[in-house]
């Protein structure tokens, strides 16, 4: 009575692509690679066919992480990094922190993470296990208790090991109020760039090259005083790196926004990797950085309470909300060369299974 | 620089196994399929591995939502149904039922949703429109919003069409006392059993079985005013089945429960389909019925009120907590042929990506 189709074999690993194009296999009306690259085509895909038929005011803006109560926030994120196990960091770390920083930059305490696994038939006992114990540490160093979880088990070559998503709840303290943005408020991101996504897909062995670059990934919740010291708006720097996350708050304001690509933190490292494989650390993904829109006054100490934490220590300003140089709306690089250049936000997918 | 690893070739789709044991491929330290079966297996597992590393209490009984705050309750839950349409439901209107449910059988009204996603690259965007689509209307039907999502897109062969977490987040109004639970209460069931299961099972065409049967798949909303009407303990009956859900109740109460064979309330396909598979039914998952434990001088009231709803007409009466029949902690079933039979609950995968 059982009858079994038959297998289809499927490629399991493709090499990851670095241009921004379609890629030669996409047809259209199929789910691209690109699409989940936190860039616009998933938020265009959804304003178009999907948020009409929602009709939830929270929803309207995308958010990372929605205060759903004058007092609760939640946020949701799926963690498909590959590999799990990577210099610096692992899914387990990943997943926790991910939700925990989501909250922070929302305006919220994390307390409370669900842990949700989706896990292939046939991976090692020793890893999942390892990866729980990871998210145990994460969350206690984090300060949040996971409280709820789920697992399903899938068949062997229906998932690539394991998949984590990890929702959050948080108490709401704070609230970003980018009306309030002026120009001469000051862009500080809290670190060195890049580290994240080097350590992933050099981890991944793609490229022949060795380095000893880690992640950052680490969570931000030393953040959350800074709310009450000046900070008008934050946002953690995930897929589609500061360009592509400064960006979108940027095409909001009445100004433009300048970043000085001299006052960019990136370690030598990261750098070196960068120049040799011409990749923009610009559009890279971390997972312990925020960038943080200071207002004028405030930014120097703010940019001391930071750098007094060990995960502050490179903080910089690297930029300005400007009136006279650029349009509104633009996001603007003064480069090395003494040029200006404008930023566009990442559209697809740059390196995938990063997060 | 790129360097391409050699395809894997996997397996597709494997059959779905209906023993018990473990299955030849299984090797010892490996993931099994079984341990995502929502049976012993994964609480043995979780408990013995994982909890000691965990300091939270409210993780302690592994509990479906966790009241987080005196009137906030997490709950999470992973869907991975193949395929992703069958007859009565999709994974969209499945993945907002299940959350929805798992809130008011812990007691919680279902306010939000956040909605994870994992899509496999080619899924055709008409099926991700229509089960956005899905989610959408369902969770309109059950009365929660949608405030936060994200999407995750991975290479072919790394996800089966698509994958979608639902955590939701609930206002706590009752709380289970099974404390209170005495001989003579009543075990009611709010409707027909494992219309789910065999409608995706039948879907998948493994079984040449035609059947008119479909999907349970609903929101218990309506369950929500019985938690003032003499309602002790409540639980969805997913993964596991009646039996593996009472269960879990059962061995904490100083009593026996007994369920009436002639008593449980199974749609004529149902019962033809078990029949003719040598499936049981006391082991199939819904995903829109409950079990209720009612105390003994209220069930009467509780069976009329749910009978008064159209997704409660065939609400039974199916057993009692007893004293005198059997030993404390055990589940007893008395047979159509008058024998007394324990049902254990499933240990392992009895029907791989039902929910």
């Amino acid at each position: 009575m059982i009858s079994r189709r038959s297998p289809k074999p499927s490629p399991k690993k493709n090499p990851p692509r670095l241009s921004l194009g379609p890629s030669p296999a996409d047809s259209p009306g199929r789910v691209s690679l690109e699409l989940g690259g936190g860039g616009l085509l998933m938020r265009e895909f959804l304003k178009k066919h999907i948020l009409p038929s929602f009709r939830s005011p929270l929803l309207k803006d995308l958010p990372d992480a929605a205060h759903v109560r004058r007092e609760t926030a939640l946020t949701t994120d799926g963690y498909v990094v590959d590999p799990i196990f990577f210099p610096g960091g692992d899914i387990g770390m990943l997943c926790v922190n991910g939700s925990v920083n989501d909250l922070v930059v929302s305006g919220a305490v994390p307390e409370f993470l669900s842990v949700s696994m989706i896990l292939e038939e046939g991976l090692p006992e020793e890893d999942l296990k390892k990866i729980l114990i990871s998210i145990s540490r994460a969350s206690s160093r984090a300060g949040v208790q996971v409280v709820t979880g789920d697992t399903k088990v899938v068949h062997r070559g229906q998932a690539d090991k394991l998949y984590i998503v990890t929702s959050g709840v948080g108490r709401v303290v704070a609230r970003a109020d980018p009306r309030r943005i002026r120009p001469g408020d000051a862009v500080i991101v809290t670190g060195t760039l890049g580290e994240h996504s080097l350590a992933v897909l050099l981890a991944r062995g793609d490229f022949s090259l060795k380095s000893s670059v880690k992640s950052d990934c680490a969570p931000l919740v030393f953040l959350l005083p800074l709310w009450r010291q000046g900070v008008l708006w934050m946002r953690d720097i995930t897929r589609g790196g500061l360009a592509t996350n400064l960006h979108e708050l940027t095409e909001t304001l009445p100004y433009s926004v300048v970043i000085e690509e001299e006052r960019i933190p990136l370690s030598r490292p990261v750098r070196g990797a960068c120049e040799l494989l011409g990749i923009d650390p610009l559009y890279l993904a971390c997972e312990g950085r925020a960038i943080l829109i200071v207002s004028r006054s405030r930014a120097a100490a703010v940019l001391n309470s930071l750098r007094r934490h060990p995960l502050g220590r490179r903080a910089a300003v690297v930029g300005r909300v400007e009136k006279t140089r650029g349009r509104p709306g633009e996001l603007l690089l003064a480069t090395l060369a003494g040029g200006l250049r404008k930023l566009e936000p990442l559209t697809s997918e740059l390196l995938p299974r990063i997060c």
